[in-house]
């Protein structure tokens, strides 16, 4: 076995999409002594202006990225669509952290839920869905009521369709565009809580402390730490996203989002998915911790030891969507608040233009 | 009186001078949705490549700075020996912050203790010296010991020597190669504090916390915070930073070192020299305040409200100097430890290369 490669400081990371994701990991390679090199499409990524290079290129442009690997000691990415032939071309030349491996089971609904249930942590109950004769046999299954999800490509709410009787199914899968699909049971009464978690390349992990995640219009838009949960809880959602990155293998700072379903007084997690990046939810970690995991997910890449997790401060991550960031000016002024822009110039709605975080006094 | 320039997110600043400095400047201005775009001769600057925009020429090339004016909002510079001729030229197209006056008050020894005086803080007494004769007569004055000092260009030692006695006078002047110079009064058992105060464009001051700095060699190797100082020390030093600030009408982040002398079991504070521009004392309030010094001086630059200068933890900022910067591995492994390494590729000897912040919990 071959020792992992490890960067030194003036080394280059690759990373794939110039999005605020990858602008925010190359600040943090950036106070490391590490260069970073975008590659990503679109010619405004917002990534491009603190990068010391950018490739603007397609995602299947072979000759583009060969030049790009030969440039990056490692490459990462900011979104898990990566195509798998992508990932599997750099993988040829240099390590592509996390791995392709870890893309393609969080690509996919169906492939994930299987991964997970492997790692013997809790999921909801799901089956696998082509056609409207399985959706009938599955809303039986799981008691009548059900999320219809598409296995790919689905985001902040997108591809997804609620079904709470057997009327609910006629179109349901024209709504999702009759692509492949799982049926995942309904689960009541949820929050939503997530964790950041970071694997080494020696399967070192570190958790940071949980979030609690509200969402409107199916978008991020608070993450509240500590989370208002017992302490067993919070230890047992760090434990299940530490096993399934050591599951993978992985390497790199994931996200692992969960619901939290109170019964009878007691608190119980399902995880819901996981990210294979840094993750908007982690945003908190900039502010409110000595290692954020921009910085966390660039160690870990870089072959380099974790840094602590540990939290110096209460925070709530407010995310500022479309024309909310026009609000700056009022966010300025309030002293217990630090103000990120991502530097994109149209504030479309819907649009994650920048967060807020804002920080209190350690309570616990 | 018109209203003073005030930047949107998307604006540029410019900044004059690639290092270090210029570097964090350029970060701290990305995570607030502004641009930068350097200025600076050395093609291989640190800056360059988390800027947007750069430019490599002289500082007095007028073509050069005429053409950089017209791509950015406001200009600022991270060192204080900016000629005068550039600030000028520059401050005919866009606002320049801190001032150009700023600038000749800070470069010229005399000219600054003569402000300082006048601006009525304590300082050390001081005579200005042209001659060998008026190095003797000074030294009379001032109870036969002395620091010479140039008036111009002086930094991390340079250009100084202590006189102990009228023997040392033979050679001194040739030893600062006959520049005009200051002599000081020889403080007894002093340590020194510093500073980092900030005021906006409507005059608003903030202080933060003070510091308190161990050199080696003439170069500065900790600042820690708190300073181990009475509460009421720690007050006048930042009221005096203050007071500097408001007499100067500065825009920007400052950098005030102090002399602290104990005397009979009291504290006074002597003014030592002011720095027009973020300061290698302030590196710790980037993982112990929420606000760091290079995000309020893009804010103070921008026209835009200070943030706070609340600290959140203890800290103890080591600066890297030459081939300690090769210890990162060691330092990535401390879980109280913040490394910043500053993208330099040749670790020289008295090179400035990274520092680290050590935190701990809040005790005052």
């Amino acid at each position: 076995m071959t020792e992992p490669v490890q960067l030194v400081p003036g080394d280059t990371i690759g990373i794939l999409g110039g999005g605020q994701l990858g602008r925010m990991m190359s600040l943090a390679a950036a106070s490391l002594g590490l260069k970073t090199h975008i590659f990503c499409p679109d010619e405004n990524s917002p990534a491009f202006e603190v990068a010391d290079r950018h490739t603007v290129a397609a995602y299947d442009d072979l000759q583009a990225l060969d030049a790009f690997a030969a440039e990056c000691k490692v490459v990462t990415y900011e979104f898990e669509n990566v195509p798998g032939e992508t990932a599997a071309r750099l993988e040829s030349h240099i390590p592509v952290r996390p791995s392709p491996h870890a893309l393609e089971v969080s690509q996919d609904r169906n492939t994930e839920k299987e991964f997970l249930r492997s790692a013997q942590v809790d999921i909801a109950d799901f089956a696998t869905i082509d056609s409207e004769n399985d959706l009938e046999e599955a809303l039986e299954l799981l008691g009548g009521k059900g999320v219809l999800k598409t296995r790919r490509f689905g985001y902040d709410g997108k591809g997804q369709v609620m079904i709470r009787d057997l009327e609910d199914i006629d179109g349901a899968l024209d709504k999702i565009g009759n692509a492949p699909a799982v049926l995942e049971q309904l689960i009541p009464f949820q929050r939503e809580v997530s964790v950041i978690v970071a694997r080494d390349v020696n399967g070192t992990c570190t958790a940071y402390d949980i979030a609690e995640n509200h969402h409107e219009n199916h978008i991020l838009k608070t993450s509240t730490v500590p989370a208002n949960v017992r302490a067993e809880t919070a230890d047992a959602a760090r434990a299940m996203a530490i096993k399934i990155a050591t599951s993978l293998k992985y390497v790199g700072v994931m996200g692992v989002e969960m619901f939290l379903i109170e019964e009878d007084g007691a608190e119980r997690l399902l995880v819901n998915e996981i990210a294979p990046r840094v993750h908007n939810s982690g945003h908190w970690t900039e502010d409110a911790c000595l290692t954020s995991q921009f910085e966390q997910h660039m160690r870990a890449v870089a072959g380099w030891t974790l840094g602590s997790a540990e939290r110096h401060s209460n925070v709530v991550m407010e995310n500022l969507i479309g024309a909310e960031c026009e609000a700056w000016p009022t966010i300025l002024k309030d002293p217990k608040a630090r103000l990120h822009l991502y530097g994109k110039s149209e504030a479309r709605d819907g649009r994650k233009m920048g967060h807020v975080n804002r920080i209190s006094p350690k309570t616990d």
